[in-house]
């Protein structure tokens, strides 16, 4: 019989609710909708248990995670009928350097920490990774922060045996996969892109904190869609747009004007519709397992297998 | 000095006026805009003369190949300023094997037959393909009638050191093309096919042909998307729409319902719009050039090289 | 204590679902939700009351009414949690004239006969309406069928003092009423209309039998646009499209092209997805509602007030 | 023979060039296409010269006004060929009170002063109506900017027998007058709204300024929805979206999810392209005919009759 694997988890948002209630969904059902791995490293989704969570609202800490999934600001829907209580008690998580002892001591017995905290605040992502170091565990940073890409710090990840996979997931699916795709078909096709835009809504916590730290997302997203200046000075981003009334559903629109043979225009327009944190927890399943694998193996520091999974691994700039 | 590519035409409609001045175009403003090959086999899109053309209706027989072009139905638009006369009188063409003598001799000189008829006759397209043989031109066929998938054809094609190309183009950007994009990107990121439609609207003669064998043409679209029984179950195509008002312009809608992680929906709407004309033309000027190459290179039958164009190369089904 | 309308309905199929439903759900829940009007002659929309229904299909008859309107091919999706066994058993309808008497004395208790069999076959319509007329009942015809416009029957049903409301319901919200609605905008604020065309995509079982005798439905459909020909003959609509994988659901593409001043372009594309039964019961509910309130008020015969909810009202074209 | 109508133009921007240019198209073509009132107080659209033009750019200044619409900012395109040199020469204008009587003297012959500067500085306004009272001439504001809702400025054109119209213009189509309408339509036919929102994207400089001073536009946005607290609890307008490649066209999307009997879902969702100065330039004709009427007739002040093109006339809040 298989081990299964044992995940800490660091913030218990929108994301976390659609992992948890996924996982759940795949043992109930035996289903294999919407999964891109099956398989990794030995182990199927089902084979996930989240054995501590960490948490900084009042109203969190203390719950059982089942009930916390689905507190506010959280808005990712239930996916199915009643979850059963998890067993897992809620804890209070690091907001600095104080109490890393503490969260590493409650640690023990998991395998890995999914560190999946709002993005933007580097030190508190630190704090975890650090927490982890003390207690032998891997660590899966899917914030934007950087933390993987902290020579030094994945350094000491691998000096001690232990994998550091990160940093930033891309989403199972989403804006810059469709529009990158797209703006790849014209130039096989050798159309000539005229213009393109893309506008995003959305109505999750993460969203709202995105609109806050515009600027260095719009370029991001750019970076995403292409590797070309060309294109890239063809392409613009509107403003994201926060509508609470979407709650986790992200709503797209893209342009794309284009020449074909004589001049000939092609015009292209999409409305893509989305649940953010499923596009998140799907990727973020396979980043545990590998982890997890990784960890098994003995390989500790970055694993290269990730590289598909993430935006921002190890060696890109920041 | 390159020798500039002569091609014979036949079948003065709405693909021949967007390739007609879609040269002119190109030749007169230097652009490289919305062309996928610059140059095949060294021929560049300039570099292809029509020195012959053949159509069936009265007003189109015996004017300037110029004015022709413009003639109702064609409804493809100009796309530039004034061309010039081009000198190439429009003469009869055949509608049996009357005549294939009379359309040899006038084939005199040039290198290549362009088969651009409406689809749907084979007989027709056989009497032209043997006008080539007897005047020694390579043939190029754009319908979807069985012309190079006739092995005994393209025997003697072969044998006679006179390439075959065809049969049936497939159009540099549309429906097909983008829908199959759409339902691969899906596959390769793990999500799961619910449900998707596609709806084709436009206003050309071509189109209003096909809304008249309706049956035949879906299942080539089903096929077209995808080889997974699977998958194809889920994809409902819609009656084709001629509406007269489109004119050469094609309008297509596409819908894709999805499952990603958790079950959790992602839906995909697209409009496309694109002159079908155009995108008939970006590909067979490819074509005529692989023809000429083949011809010129002492190369007779079908040419490896023009599968990616074709939808049904020799060996598929008919 | 307001004493409840009786209803015998003709027909099981799918607008009979959404009638039957939506009357549990507002008796349930209380809500108004999706409620043109709360209150006809002095009846709520929960003061409805089925008491005898007609099918001709072996599985439907004999069933309680609660099970029939789930059977196949009806497709509306179920709206609520389980709905009580009604106590209404499905009986055997009539195919022709023969039967008339023995469903009058099935009509006994009832106030107003519902006829939402499929349309197209008025002689079945006419011995409903007969069997109506000797069981002293009022008749609401919800198909295109001719009844109410037929002078002599509607003087039968005036001279016994019984209401008769027809022929076919306009929806509550459907294609028609937008496409009418943006036209008239565009002409109201000046724009000049250039071109238009409308796409309807359906998979009910009424959605296939209109694709059967699409040319008619097409002229009543720009029929319902406007009385304007010269608006009308920029208007074109497409072949209806049946997609079985759209259940109960409809999807219609609206595109409007327009100039403003200076003749600068101004263009609309509209997606409409909308449920064409609830579309259906929605209106269905008020017509029942103004036929018993008629009845009860002594009132035989056409009741103006039904012109709004009617595509055609006595008087007009058949 | 008709006097033509002697205009003044402040601010030589996009909306004055689709002005300019719209007037020209119809003088040369006699067409009526696009136009609203074609006669207005007995003037035609052809009947409007303009006869000065205040500018305060280096450029444009100087410059012969038809010269002067195509300079950058500017990006409303060319709408036919060559316009004639226009024989007016743009004029410095005014930017504070300085040259108040410079700009009076240059006014005279002109019987309108049409106000087109950017919204925002409402006391340049002010100097330019101070301009108009002395010179005699009537004043029509299509900014955002408090003049006619001045009662004292209001007071002193009456008093001197000059049209004062104003403020801010309702455009000829776009975004808010779509919204509203469907809004109603939803109301009109018993479905409640559930939830909708609006996302405005352009890319001309005024759209640039907007995007600057979102708050208060985006109030006045949701104000022009409806006066029902109810819907516009339930209507969301995402952050303008300013994306230079539109140039001179605005794109809207619109969704609108609601439900009808039943609770069934309807959703639509709306894609809108417009070029706003031709909308902005299709009401200002109607402005500068009536102030002329009015003037004309000797009707000084606010003219009723205008209501229906302003978004605030005199009396509402400010
Ligand atoms: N597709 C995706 O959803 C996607 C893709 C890439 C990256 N991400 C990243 O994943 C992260 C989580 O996304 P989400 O949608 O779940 O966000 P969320 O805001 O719903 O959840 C984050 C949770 O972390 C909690 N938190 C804050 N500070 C904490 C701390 N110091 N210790 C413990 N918990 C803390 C918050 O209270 C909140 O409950 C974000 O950084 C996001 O940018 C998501
Ligand atoms: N994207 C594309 O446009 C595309 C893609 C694949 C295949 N094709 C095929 O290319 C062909 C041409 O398309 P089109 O849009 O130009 O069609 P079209 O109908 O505009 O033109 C065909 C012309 O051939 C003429 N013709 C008919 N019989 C003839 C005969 N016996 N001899 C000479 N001329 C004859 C017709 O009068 C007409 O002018 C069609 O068979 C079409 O199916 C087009
Ligand atoms: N928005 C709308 O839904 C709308 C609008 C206008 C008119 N209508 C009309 O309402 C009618 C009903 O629509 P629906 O969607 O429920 O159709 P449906 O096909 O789902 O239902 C019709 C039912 O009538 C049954 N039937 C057939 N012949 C019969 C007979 N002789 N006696 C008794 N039952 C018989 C069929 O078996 C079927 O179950 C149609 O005529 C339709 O055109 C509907
Ligand atoms: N649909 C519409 O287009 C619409 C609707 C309502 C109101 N408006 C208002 O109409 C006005 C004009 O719109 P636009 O699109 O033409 O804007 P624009 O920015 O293209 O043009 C304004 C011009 O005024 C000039 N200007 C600035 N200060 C000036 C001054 N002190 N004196 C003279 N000229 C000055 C600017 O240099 C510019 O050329 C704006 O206030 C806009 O908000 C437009």
């Amino acid at each position: 019989m298989i081990n299964r694997a044992r995940v800490a988890v660091v913030g218990v948002g929108n994301n976390i609710s659609a992992l948890v209630q996924g996982i759940a969904f795949y043992r109930d059902s035996g289903s294999l909708v919407g999964i891109r791995r099956p398989v990794v490293d030995g182990l199927g989704v089902g084979d996930v248990d989240i054995v501590a969570a960490f948490a900084v609202s009042d109203e969190k800490v203390g719950a059982d995670l089942t009930d916390a999934i689905f507190m506010a600001p959280n808005n990712y829907p239930r996916i199915g009928a009643g979850l059963p209580p998890s067993g897992v008690r809620v804890q209070w998580g690091l907001t600095d350097e104080t109490g890393i002892d503490r969260v590493a001591q409650a640690l023990a017995g998991a395998e890995v920490v999914l560190y999946m905290a709002p993005s933007g605040r580097p030190e508190v992502a630190r704090a975890y990774a650090e927490a982890a170091l003390r207690a032998g565990v891997a660590f899966v940073n899917a914030t934007s922060d950087v933390v993987a890409r902290d020579p030094h710090l994945l350094d000491r990840f691998e000096a001690a045996g232990l994998p550091l996979l990160g940093d930033d997931l891309t989403s199972q699916f989403g804006t810059s996969i469709v529009h990158h795709a797209l703006l790849g078909l014209l130039e096989e096709r050798g159309l000539t892109l005229v213009s393109s835009y893309q506008v995003n809504l959305g109505g999750t916590e993460d969203f709202r904190n995105l609109t806050q730290h515009g600027g260095s997302k719009m370029v991001s997203k750019l970076n995403a869609l292409t590797g070309d200046q060309a294109t890239k000075d063809k392409v613009q981003i509107a403003p994201l747009g926060y509508l609470s009334q979407l709650a986790s559903e992200k709503v797209v629109y893209l342009n794309v004007e284009a020449q074909s043979w004589g001049g000939s225009p092609v015009s292209l327009d999409v409305k893509l519709k989305v649940h953010d944190p499923s596009g998140g927890a799907g990727v973020t399943i396979d980043l545990i397992r590998m982890a997890v694998g990784a960890l098994r193996g003995g390989r500790g520091g970055y694993a290269a297998e990730a590289a598909a999974l993430l935006k921002s691994p190890p060696g890109t700039a920041h």
